[in-house]
């Protein structure tokens, strides 16, 4: 029996062919898809009925529909600020990054070969802020501004070792002092706001950070005499010195290592991402000589490959929590590498005569509005600022605000008496007329104002990549030059167990780019967010449906956050309880490694249980820890289907055991796509989930962000959801305080999801789930001939994924898991992921949306390379010099002069034939890596973290 | 002294640094572009002061505008018909095509090695074409449906050589009837329309062609029986049968070729082409065996690389007028290759099964439209019919029209009774309901009407190419394989003499997909369209502006379409002087082939005048054909700057000599570009010009279409200028008629022109010129002492592309243009113009666009060109094995395990280093061509015009 597809967009979804399946099936002796299900997911968690959804519509239906409520949005021109602000988003970046699939389907950069071009995108974006902020150090992009303020306060804190005290500057965006008080308060940390002076604050508390805004969020710019008097006030103290800061201002105003600061963060936001109501924005974090190795998040460093050549990679990778959890320093996972793609490009096509150009232009226009308001009568809250001005209006304010508003203008209600006024890039002439008339008086020449005498006195972005491409021919070509050297979606499956790497539909990214959702402020008058409040209400809604639990806050803008979400609510679930004790949470022993990292911030003690022999909860072991912590347990959080990629047949049993010893479960959702339709977590004992919308629900993994990872939680945990400070309909009043800078996180991508889902529908939802279910036993059943399959469950099934166990293999032949990863580069593909959950194994997932022709191509492939490590064992080929050892091969080394290998060129290169795809044509259709393999530790230990100079690449 | 480019815009579209053209300028010995104008261009033509056009705006203020127009016009559900249908275009071909400038910004693929890409595209279009209709042989694309009638008569008619008299279906949509009177009266072929019978009409009319509409525009579908009936009648007279059909409605019909058409002409739009107000569309053409070699217009062929692989290129080219134009057959040039590749990807996504489904669809929803008007007491005045009903009701129709377009439908208004309705694949249920409440009854799930039993027995589109890339996945891999197989402007300088491959910027890019452009049927009614209405308006206005003359129009289609609407004016205007014998046109020997096959089709006789040794004209030799021809003298057509690429001095006088003897003064705005904004040939001379918007005003290229050719006249011309049946504001009332089937031509893309003067200005579209003119000097400088630049004008100084004269190093080494074109490939470049206007030359156009140090990386290729030339010379290669000889060197070469060439590898695939760009990283971005060089003679021999089997390209 053949299972039908439902027609329209789930059959283009859905890579395998009705004829295709029949084929699949017959090859695992199964009737039908619904026999997989019954076989392969335990009958106890089997949902009785199909989520609530509603009927899908068609991609043509979606797009009207997002149209509609794009329309319901009225972005205006924003001149809110508090850390957002309007931008030109240059087209030739647009058009060709954010819109491009080579840029946007690309997976995070751990395969560094194949990945040279978005790796020197992010190698521009750390020059840039390292220059900008004069800190010699940069991360490759943090989630937003509000948790990158944490993040430096946490760096600071296992730096210094002193104390639990940090001073925090009164002129502070207010959300991410929010963001910072959630972080605080779960990890014990007190925060003292100083509404005075910092140096007062910082003699009288003995801090082991201080936090400068600045320009602060009223708009100040203090004179740098004032900011060094802090800095080495902080300093005498030991204390380190963040300060948050603003790129476009740094154009114009002193690099903040000039003064003293140690830590630099902040948003990437306005150089040309857009508004997104909130995000995603890339955050960024530069560090201090000696500071380096303390950073979280991503690092993009200078290596070097087999041949000699450089070569860029993710450097230091060792300290991220995915490696060691149990030291992991922040659970930063998934970064806002398309972002900060974006922000590292608008850099590179203005240059930095051009980011100054644009600077003189946002003062010069604040000076104007600034006399403008004064010749109104109106006075000044402050004389000394870049972009944002503060009129104090007595009593005025929200009249101030409104008429505004009615010119096509979004101003900044302060307070009663109170309007802030912020100056972005986007501001036209008649937008400058619009706030004078409401002040009650005319747009003139005059200006008013000054930067405090803080004008830049060093040089930054002189590296010729910054100087070159500024015309939109040169850039166009420099962004064409860079997507050619990276493998994503667009050529081809990247097979990645545990990250989900589907189709990202084109009618699904259409909608981010209108205006409508892409130029709204978050902080804008609800009424002027209706299409965004009413996309986001019906995605929580059908999130909520398909996992069975009562509530989804989409507010955590990655999957790590989510979790941090989820356990923050446990927590405070205990807490209402008067079990203030419940502070352990169990994690066996093959989870992510976020899940570890993620307890820790939530202020609970991880305890590991064991993993039984065939991978699954040692139930033992289990029932033992349960026992001993049983009035601390406060959690267990488990992966599901667990990270060795089967359904656990217990996994009720052990949601059972945990709720009688008065825990709560946390279902990592992780997964999920091996659930949805056939299963709802919360219907078989999840207490809380989150999700990973760059999953499941196709947002794009755009070379390693954006992500976004919603929390779903029962009706228990409800009142412990994220909320929003600025915005009451985010969040429940008692919630925990928000876990992003954005009332709604990543609301720019949401439509991403919401245009799936409204396309899917509930069965094509749930076909989806079974033909990627079909995909990974159809792989694990023709490579487990050549490769021990690790872990199966009931009935020798797999879920979404399977692991090929190598160790064997590598003990006889000497060939790793590396090799055959790097190997699979010659064939025309991106590596499974490599040694997770256990080391030495290839993880594999298909996902639904390949097609059979190229799941093959795969296996063909794997089962080519088993019989290449045959050869090396029969001796064929020596141990140091056979194709798996020295792949990746490059063009270099293949169209050499010199060719001195034991095998030949041809099969170096072409080991899977010339052509690729079943009609290519006469062409040269194959992708080749842009380096040989490339050495990471050498790069660790000669750690180069900024754009080299051009003459490191001479030939 | 230094120039410095307008801030904005400008200094993004010119690819020339303040700093870089200083350095230009010291090359030439120049101080200042002023100075550079004042030597080349001749003080007579100069224009007093710059045209007339709107302050520059900027990128985003353009986008504001348009987004402004587009919402002017309300494109509603377009049931209107008459060749042009709502459709459905898949968002991944939108995106990843349409959008995409490795598609869209490519030349015509005269290159084929660096084209193999959009040529298995073209393919693909043919095989669909060929198997739809059943005609064997498809060519690469027409203009539009109405001039590919045209076009199929013209060839019936060189075919036949019989007589003079077409008979043409009375049931032909009125604005091919209407393209095809224009076109016949210039020819002097007298047209029946036959009212009633076809058979009969033929019986008394000694025809030489048949033209039969399948559908007709009533919408009624014939049954076979008549069909075959007529066509045999026809072939017992000798005559040729053309079916113009419809190619959704062929998936369930018969295939034309069943009942004995010998042509099949139409519109590929409703296969994924947005209506976009009439145009840009593919039109198509498909013939019998026999007439393959009389079709006009481009044709794609296969045959085989140096290596023996299977490679496409276009085929027959001697055919092409530009080759040889004494003894043309069409003045088609420019095609329509990027919609002709939507068309042809449209069907390769849906499969035959998939147009199958939508065909049924259409046609059940027209039966369902006409039941539910039965019901209201409406006839039908046919009850067979496709997707299209004509509902009679007397003296209501206009209400009708008019309440369903106050539902958002538009239906066709044929006259006072009658009501027609067309169903697209875009129809909803609510339009269908719309269309119902205004006949006065509502949808029912009833049907009547059939397909005439007309019910296709023939199978098509059974070639993999049609089977495989159903799922979106897949497409997006085929669709960046093509496009990866093809240098484009993303990749590099395309140096293209008279061709002038410019940036093609993003923001004017943008607005073609905008629904309120992209949606709107080109006979909406004009309150309907309002935004497009101003948006022409004031690109006609300004191209006026700019060239000097009273009144532009812009429906002509193409370069060469706006040369016969020229010319016809002309002709027109000296008919109405009583001088209807002035009919010869003078055309100098360097000009483009067009010239003289539009002069033939607007009824000219042509007399060449000759080319002095310098280049420019005789003009002995025109005052002895002047002389000679005082009485008969229509017209000369003279291309300024020359086609030698440079200022003729004597223009004035030229015009002066034509004009004292009573003659027009045509000239080809092909090379304007070197005089936007420094001289208008309105002022100094002409009578007429035509420009072509994919030249100098930012129209891409598209991989070889769509053009645009507006003509621009005299006051004294204006009348004559072309106008329209359905549409009087399209032009005079006294004008010629169509030479387009839509009222406004290729309207969809004129916001690209607009947008690029919107945002340049007249001083910036100054300076684009001076900076093109001081490029190509620049080159004309370096180059000129390796090869000698043919011709020169003032000062030895050249327009804006200059000739390199190889004869005599061809004649030295052996060498050829080809060997040195194809050379250039491997250096990492499009070749330029070979051959053109002088045979072993090639010429250079580097545009204002390119940078600096693109141009020296060019300048740098073609000095080492020349020494590899020497090497040659000096015997250090043979003849016959050479890094010119063989060139290109494509990867199979180069990586394969052979290699017997007296260089090496090295020297063959990287003579410009392993990287292009001064910042590249470590990796390899050469661009490879997909095929080595390609047999052309042996392809013309073994005409293959469809997609092989998948066999021929096993390896």
């Amino acid at each position: 029996m053949v299972d039908q597809l439902d027609s329209g967009f789930p059959a283009r979804h859905i890579g395998i062919t009705d004829a295709d399946r029949a084929h699949m099936l017959e090859a695992l002796g199964l009737a039908s898809l619904d026999e997989l299900a019954d076989r392969a997911v335990p009958a106890n968690i089997r949902s009785s009925a199909p989520p609530e959804l509603p009927a899908p519509i068609t991609e043509q239906a979606a797009l009207e529909a997002l149209q509609g409520l794009a329309a319901m949005n009225n972005p205006m021109t924003a001149m809110i600020g508090l850390g957002y602000y309007g931008t030109v988003t240059p087209p030739v970046i647009r058009r060709n990054v954010v819109e491009n699939p080579a840029w946007y389907t690309a997976y995070t950069p751990y395969q560094p070969e194949i990945s040279q071009g978005r790796l020197e995108a992010l190698l521009n974006f750390q020059t840039m802020i390292s220059d900008l902020t004069g800190l010699p150090t940069a991360g490759a992009s943090l989630l937003d501004e509000g948790t990158a303020v944490a993040e430096a306060i946490l760096l600071a804190r296992r730096q210094t070792k002193k104390g639990s005290v940090v001073v925090i500057d009164g002129d502070i965006f207010p959300q991410s002092l929010a963001v910072v008080q959630t972080r605080c308060r779960a990890m014990g940390i007190d925060i003292v706001v100083a509404e005075g002076s910092l140096v007062e604050a910082l003699q009288t508390n003995e801090a082991f950070a201080v936090v400068v805004q600045t320009p602060g969020a009223s708009g100040r710019v203090a004179p740098v005499s004032e900011l060094r008097e802090v800095a080495d006030k902080a300093h005498e103290n030991n204390a380190l010195v963040v300060a948050a800061c603003d790129l476009l201002a740094l154009t114009v105003t002193e690099a903040v290592a000039e003064w003293g600061a140690d830590v630099a963060v902040g948003s990437s936001q306005r150089f040309g991402v857009p508004l997104f109501f909130g995000g995603p924005h890339a955050g960024f974090i530069s560090v201090r000589k000696g500071l380096e190795r303390a950073l979280p998040g991503r690092l993009v460093g200078v290596s070097k490959d087999a041949d000699g050549a450089a070569a860029y990679r993710l450097a230091l990778q060792t300290r991220e929590q995915h490696i060691r959890r149990e030291k992991a320093t922040s659970n930063i996972c998934t970064a806002q590498v398309l972002l900060a793609v974006c922000a590292a490009m608008y850099g590179v096509y203005h240059g930095p005569i051009g980011l100054t150009g644009i600077a003189n232009t946002v003062h010069e226009n604040a000076r104007r509005l600034a006399a403008s308001a004064k010749a109104a009568g109106l006075d000044l809250v402050h004389d000394s600022f870049f972009d944002t001005i503060q009129v104090s209006a007595p009593g005025k304010a929200a009249g101030i605000v409104e008429q505004a508003r009615a010119q096509g203008v979004h101003l900044r209600l302060v307070d009663d008496d109170t309007v802030g006024v912020s100056v972005g890039e986007d501001a036209r002439e008649e937008d400058l007329a619009a706030v004078c008339a409401a002040f009650g008086t005319t747009l003139g020449t005059d200006t008013h104002g000054d930067l405090a005498g803080q004008s830049r006195t060093t040089e930054f972005m002189t590296h010729p990549v910054f100087n070159t491409y500024h015309s939109e021919t040169q850039m166009l070509r420099y962004l064409r030059t860079l997507a050619d050297r990276d493998f994503a979606l667009d050529r081809g499956m990247i097979p990645l167990g545990s990250c989900t790497m589907k189709l990202n539909a084109v009618a699904e990214m259409e909608a981010m780019t209108y205006p409508g959702f892409a130029n709204l402020h978050p902080f804008a008058p609800p009424s002027d967010a209706e299409g965004y409040i009413a996309l986001i209400s019906s995605l929580e809604e059908w999130l909520a449906s398909v996992t069975g639990y009562a509530r989804v806050s989409i507010q955590p803008n990655a999957g790590s956050q989510g979790e941090f979400a989820g356990l923050l609510a446990i927590r405070a679930y205990h807490k209402a309880n008067g079990d203030d004790q419940r502070t352990i949470c169990l994690i066996p022993a093959s989870a992510h490694g976020t899940n570890a990292a993620s307890a820790h911030m939530a202020g609970m003690k991880v305890v590991v249980v064991k993993t039984a022999t065939d991978g699954t909860v040692d139930m033992d072991d289990l029932d033992a820890k349960i026992e001993k912590h049983r009035e601390e347990l406060a959690a267990i959080m488990v992966t599901y289907p667990s990270t060795h990629g089967v359904y656990e047949e217990r996994i009720v049993e052990v949601c059972d055991k945990i709720h009688e010893a008065g825990g709560q479960v946390y279902i990592d959702g992780a997964n999920f796509n091996a659930l949805l339709g056939l299963a709802q977590p919360g219907q078989f004992g999840g207490d809380v989930s989150h999700l990973n919308l760059h999953k499941t629900f196709c947002i794009p993994h755009g070379g390693g962000g954006p992500g976004v990872g919603p929390v779903a939680v029962g009706e228990h945990l409800a009142p412990y959801l994220p909320n929003h400070p600025l915005w009451d309909e985010a969040g429940p009043e008692s919630g925990v305080g928000p876990v992003s800078a954005a009332p709604f996180g990543s609301a720019g991508i949401m439509s991403i999801s919401w245009t799936y889902i409204a396309m899917m529908g509930a069965s094509g939802l749930t076909q989806a789930t079974l033909n990627a279910v079909l995909a990974a036993n159809y792989i694990a059943k023709r490579l487990g001939e050549h490769y021990p399959v690790l872990y199966t469950g009931a009935n020798d099934l797999v879920a979404h994924e399977c692991i090929l166990d190598l160790r064997g293999i590598t003990k006889e032949s000497g060939i790793t898991v590396d090799d055959v990863a790097k190997r699979l580069i010659d064939y025309g593909f991106h590596a499974p992921t490599m040694s997770f959950p256990v080391s030495g194994t290839l993880m594999v997932e298909p996902t639904e949306s390949e097609s059979l022709a190229e799941i093959d191509r795969f296996c063909d492939a794997m089962i080519a390379i088993r019989q290449e490590i045959q050869q090396v064992v029969a001796g064929e080929w020596p141990a140091d010099d056979n194709p798996l050892h020295n792949a990746p091969h490059t063009l270099a080394r293949v169209t050499a002069d010199e060719w001195d290998h034991p095998y030949s060129r041809t099969l170096a290169a072409y080991p899977a034939g010339r052509h690729i795809g079943p009609i290519a044509g006469s062409g040269q259709d194959k992708y080749w890596p842009a380096v040989a393999r490339v050495e990471q530790a050498y790069g660790d230990r000669n750690l180069i973290c900024s754009c080299p100079p051009i003459e490191a690449y001479a030939e």
